[in-house]
């Protein structure tokens, strides 16, 4: 298995300064070219390149807030507030929202779906909630050294007119309760949480197994692996999910999470993007992968 | 002519209940039922009904804020950031503003374009700025009294999310400078000042005649002036144009500001709505006025 | 007068081949270079350039389509079919019309409003519904020998797919009665009307004296003008409107009719268009001859 | 297996006047209550109630037209112009067609990018498309007998226009080849065809397994399964995916074509549709069948 996850690496750090990195947020620029690879089985963790460089987990960690709001709310609260549908539409779209007859944001995995969920997340304090994020996570990646990435916290932050824009907006529509900029600094705190390729891989690990030893669900595992398919790679998701066929979820930082159900989880880093925002060797890695051990859920 | 005034006061009384008082702002809902008329010609002031009744500017507002940005900036910086075209859509659209062709709001008359002339006042402080407004309302309405209605500016601050949201995304695409909640601030407090059916008038005559007496360069009453006819109804300006032919603008508190070029400034008020957001009675008195009058400029 | 007019002729013809010429309709891109201006006042016709010169009459017929069916039909049905309101869209948008709230065209000078318009023509057959559109023509023009271009109409006809959608959605929600192809045939018939700068100086004469020689009431001759001001020159109308403010319509073969209400009627022509669809030096021409006279509307 | 086919059908016999029938094609408000679900398996095909009832094809056909607009054109040609996205729309909307950045309609399951694919049937006459999918039905449904419903065919035909208009906005963008009436009529032709629930369960099974018996590539059968699971429910396509996790086609006649890859087909009927245009009894069958067997690929 590593002789492969090594070949795929050889194959692409050639291209490693293909793309551009994210320019919205000024931070996200100085992230060195990095190129890793990790996978989890049920036999154990392999991995190439710099799968332990850590990187901020972005919109990676909509999965992660996705979870704890539906292991506090439970699904039908969750869905009444947000959908269930992929929105065609780019991930930080506000026009979609201003339709008179669109109640909800499309589903948790564009932003204002995100926001929402984070503004889900029960906790008496602002730090009692950011900390039950932080411990899942930990007991997940089961280290317990995760750690925010300060500068990328602050650069998003100053930066986050349109995120802004969008919660004010789910203000407006009765949708988002408690104070915005509270929430909007749990969203972006979150954000910032530093992984590497072999924490993904233990997240798409236990969703591949519907693992519930962090005590998520495992109905809730399920929903989430079925929207990463559907919505997981921004509007790139549907081409995604036709070539590759693995419910994945990517970030702007270059991160690419995915679940194979029952067999393994997958995590993928190179920060250069495409156009519309997923890692350009991330999705080719996976796709080699898949290649290599036929993945595709469509058999 | 009061003779006229009277009589319009007199066939519109009896529906002084017809229609709904503004919902958005809670604080709207609480304004009595009045009915007053006031216009200013080359003669004088004629009034009849509560001519005198102080309600708040809001909308009616937007043409103070355009004439102190264009005085401070320019027609080219202005209309650099906010366009000179009817939107065809309501007073507080979004999702005009959010298609990646769409660059600037569409006029001075829709909130988002107002938020940004508002920005555009220049002062050394917030409260410099709001001086030199009210300092021309009461240049232009010849009374140094000039008030604000405080529950109304708390409810609309409170109650303003949707021109936060509105806000964010023009600071976000760089066309808004300066502390958001500050500008969103100055723009409820000038939408707050108290003025009444003969404010209206002097104001409607100081743009009947470019009237340049408070400093305001008689081209940019050219331009307000035509503003008014082509976006200064909501979504009702077209209809308004065919039906009366003058260039007025409403608020939502109820009250219509109109002026005939050369002829006069007129000022009505009565609290309750259409569904478009103007003042029902209002645009019926400005109609039987338009009627007895011959006031149309396509004649 | 014609002083003025041989000026303005001359100060413009250097920029003569400035800007594109309509290329949505191949046949247009044949039009040979010329630039003509005429106005008609109370006193007589003056022209300069190649006021002659024949034109395709393009969306300025607009106007007499929407005379014919506002005599034929009257104000209510006309517009309960189509709006009053401008669009802040081009001219041959389709998104506005497939929103489920929108029910009618914005305005009868957008193509789908003018479409609708053209359904509404009375005639007992095509030819007679199209020779009621040519008598009127050959009234307010004051000559016999009106032709079509069969070139642009055939060019036109075989390159309508937009059009062609625009009805059939129409057709769909219920707003166009009778064969599509007929109405569609009948539509660019009279687009393809010849007419010159002398012709539209005619028209717009008689717009401006409200004469009902031809037989159109008054109040529907009011009614056209005021929407020439506030949707006649496409999505640069509102600019229009505040630099020049009188009251136009524009067609892609690059000719403009505008009238001066109590003053005169003008037409301009000059192939090449902005990137808004109105000619430049066309625009040009009328901008200086208000400098040159002061038309202002808004005076 | 019978017997769980059994319950199914009784447990939901009761609610078969739930909802109402498709009301856009008149003469599909005519077709009985009916209700059946049939299943293959390698095991053999398992029915229950009225399973062999024929009703049209309409949307589910959109699955035959791209298995010949793949097999005919190849992958590149086809998702050159057509879209691999779910919309986020209801089927047939036009507005997102139409705005400038746009270029091809989103998938191939909606209206106009199945006009499309439909478009790209190869053949040298009309009759010969038309075969070429008969043939293939035929040969999938293991019978010669397939009829055309020309009541529906006929009614849908002259309620078109909607269909009409995407067909001409597509020939403007130069993605429609050919004659646009004819390709309709082939689209209205396929649409017509009936099929009954075994006929889906059988093409339910080739997709399942990836049977190249009647000559498609076993790739595009995995891409038309990964469609069906993104787009195939239309706007419910996202919470059907959640909810039960079977790549599924719904159609407007009631029909559903389900498929579980390397388990079975699945076809279900029943005429009364949901707001979304779904068949309400055919998603709580496919649902049940789903507790019953345990059918969500997202394991």
């Amino acid at each position: 298995m590593e002789r492969i996850l090594e070949k795929i690496i050889n194959k692409n750090i050639k291209d490693i300064t293909l793309g551009e990195k994210a320019s919205y947020i000024p931070e996200l620029k100085n992230v060195p070219d990095k190129l890793g690879i990790s996978i989890m089985t049920s036999e154990g963790t392999f991995s190439a390149g710099d799968a332990g460089y850590r990187f901020t987990f972005q919109s990676m960690s909509k999965v992660l807030m996705l979870m704890v709001a539906l292991q506090d709310n439970g699904y039908d609260y969750v869905f009444n507030h947000v959908g269930l549908e992929p929105s065609g539409d780019s991930f930080n779209s506000i026009s979609k929202l201003d339709f008179n007859n669109v109640i909800k944001p499309y589903n948790p995995f564009i932003n204002a779906g995100a926001i929402l969920t984070a503004s889900m997340i029960r906790g008496s304090s602002y730090d009692e909630k950011l900390s039950r994020v932080r411990d899942l996570a930990e007991c997940i990646f089961m280290r317990r050294d995760i750690g925010f990435n300060d500068g990328v916290y602050t650069s998003e932050r100053d930066n986050a007119n349109r995120n802004r824009a969008l919660a004010y907006l789910l203000k407006e529509k009765g949708l988002l309760k408690g104070n915005v900029e509270e929430i909007l600094d749990l969203y972006f705190r979150i954000c910032s949480l530093e992984v590497s390729c072999t924490d993904l891989a233990s997240l798409g690990h236990l969703l591949a197994f519907n693992d519930e030893k962090c005590g998520i669900d495992m109905n809730y595992l399920r929903i989430i692996k079925t929207l990463m398919l559907t919505c997981g790679m921004y509007d790139y998701s549907g081409e995604f999910a036709v070539k590759i066929g693995i419910p994945s979820k990517s970030g702007v930082s270059g991160g690419i999470l995915s679940c194979v159900p029952g067999r393994m989880g997958i995590g993928v880093f190179s920060p250069r993007l495409d156009e519309k925002g997923n890692s350009i060797l991330g999705v080719r890695m996976i796709e080699e992968l898949n290649e290599e051990l036929g993945l595709n859920i469509f058999v």
